[in-house]
């Protein structure tokens, strides 16, 4: 079990909040942040939430992070967008994206908004679910913030884990939301690992000899697998660039050799790219029906008869429901190494500590 | 070895025109479905080419396939559309919808449009490069004829291998084509393994306990296994899920279990479902920038240091391209079974063989 602490979602954003204003965001970007962040721990996307505060804090002492940044929209159609987020925090970028592109599919059914000059957003399905109260479908394609993927067959680490998340408006059940890296695992799993001290599986990473790697200390030593793994890993290093060059070539940001390794440089501008649609349900046909088909969906997913052994069928994103309920119920938990981190930045930033 | 025949490109074209004609398609329309059947063939989508006819020839003889559709325009927005198509081949269903898209791309930076009342339309990845030489990015989604994949831990047959395809100008290197299904194998190359007699491998099937099953004759027995496999399956089942509600669902399109086995029934109708997009590059920016960065990732990516034992890596698309002019080089093989089939179908429509 758990043995760190937990913190309710208002304390650990109301922390990051705090941190944010330290650092010397404006208190309603600070808040925007925080509260993406904060999300993303409640959901259990631990890998990509308060986790990285400590990062994002050296990024921004070292100034690698542009804490006033002026986003802007740099190319502009009916449909389409190309934002430029000066080098800003990629949450504060991406919400400005995904409210473009949400515009943009209520005036003509589609909005596709690029972004260059972004930085690390944490998980893809924050903004991917942002079109689903204006029953919109999302989808969300990035290009991540360090290369740990080779080509198939090959050693040079030239791809990211890109992720692509897509969410699905229901009716009375909820959105169905995706949220995958293209890797078998992500490589924010593999560092979630390496601070509970755990071993990883075999088939997360291989190391150069093709050797598969279960010690996450060891990770920049290895390369991840693409997903498909060894039998059809071409397939996952084939989304893994169609994703990359969607997200990142296609808005003029980097993807391949010039993505910058964030966890091994504080202070080069990354020139993060990511993408998000928003598809107007309205503008395919009756917004109820559609809902209605998704639900009878998913009713017939979980109800499928089932293998041996297996006590129940998930539809994505039901367990990030599950843990969202969870956590919203008993607190957040804190691993032990990660409190520390955490500790240690409100003492520099002069703040209370989170618990 | 291959053992059986081999046919030029325009010789088998010109044996799907005349059976398509024969079979009550108007010239037009004959010319379409044949150009695109035998251009699959030509490219290696052996499962998806003229070793459908067979089977395309019984469905219209049943009344399965309307062959003098009304293909029209259901709803439109000034990015999006829904197009009726009123149960005629899919080749011609989703060449109108590609035509479309690209014309919405041209004004608004992107396009995307949906089919309902559609039919299989051989390999998405036709559909994907048609707004390549538009300078625009294709990307296509399809719900497959046929459930083989159960939900994630499920028995139920309630997802298709819904295949994604994405295809993205180049410079002076070859487009980056990805067209692949998300099971860890397609069931046309099922049905490809069977037709030459061949086993297939280990991880492209269980049967329902579970069991690999290798014997592609009893593949009616077995479900095809979701990208990822055994161990990372639920990405896979995940993808294959979002793919069938943006492909089908969407549209109005038939998903889940309304899904028509065409394998095993002539005369119903599919109301099969696919999308696709065209997004025009120029709207991000500058055209010959954007492909000289996809010229110098391909090149990265092919000059990338290998595994030892690796002979060369491919970059999506390069095997098809590469197969497509060996073909036109050598002629495309028939298997003798195939070929048998086509011979039976040359008499029964009274005309002369393929070869």
């Amino acid at each position: 079990m758990q043995t760190g602490s937990t913190v309710t979602f208002d304390r650990l954003k109301a922390f990051i909040h705090e941190a944010m204003t330290r650092l010397g965001l404006p208190d309603q970007d600070a808040m925007t942040v925080a509260a993406l962040m904060a999300e993303a721990d409640l959901q259990g996307s631990d890998g990509h939430g308060v986790s990285r505060l400590p990062q994002y804090a050296r990024r921004i002492k070292a100034g690698g992070f542009n804490v006033r940044p002026d986003i802007r929209v740099v190319r502009e159609h009916a449909s389409t967008a190309l934002v430029n987020g000066d080098n800003g925090m990629g949450h504060l970028v991406m919400t400005r994206a995904a409210e473009l592109a949400i515009e943009k599919a209520r005036a003509t059914g589609i909005g596709w908004v690029n972004a260059q000059f972004s930085n690390h957003a944490g998980p893809a399905s924050l903004y991917a679910t942002m079109p689903l109260k204006h029953d919109m479908i999302g989808l969300y394609f990035a290009v991540g913030n360090a290369n740990h993927l080779p080509p198939w067959g090959g050693l040079d680490m030239l791809l990211s884990t890109n992720p692509i998340a897509a969410a699905i408006p229901a009716g009375r059940e909820k959105p169905i939301v995706l949220d995958m890296a293209t890797t078998v695992a992500a490589y924010g799993k593999v560092k979630t690992k390496a601070l509970r001290g755990e071993m990883m599986p075999v088939g997360w990473m291989i190391d150069s000899q093709g050797k598969p790697l279960t010690d996450p200390k060891r990770a920049e030593e290895g390369m991840l697998l693409p997903l498909g793994g060894m039998e059809a890993g071409y397939k996952g290093y084939g989304l893994a660039m169609i994703i990359g060059l969607l997200a990142g070539t296609l808005g003029g940001a980097a993807m391949g050799r010039d993505v910058i390794d964030f966890n091994h440089d504080d202070d080069s501008v990354t020139n993060t790219g990511q993408a998000i649609a928003a598809i107007n349900v309205a503008a395919f046909g009756d917004v109820a029906v559609f809902k209605a088909a998704v639900d009878a969906l998913v009713r017939d997913f979980r109800g499928s008869a089932r293998i041996q052994g297996v006590d129940r069928i998930f539809v994505p994103g039901e367990r990030s429901q599950e843990t969202r309920a969870a956590r919203t119920r008993d607190g957040i938990p804190i691993a032990p190494a990660l409190m520390r981190g955490l500790d240690e930045l409100a003492d520099e930033l002069g703040m209370a500590k989170l618990a």
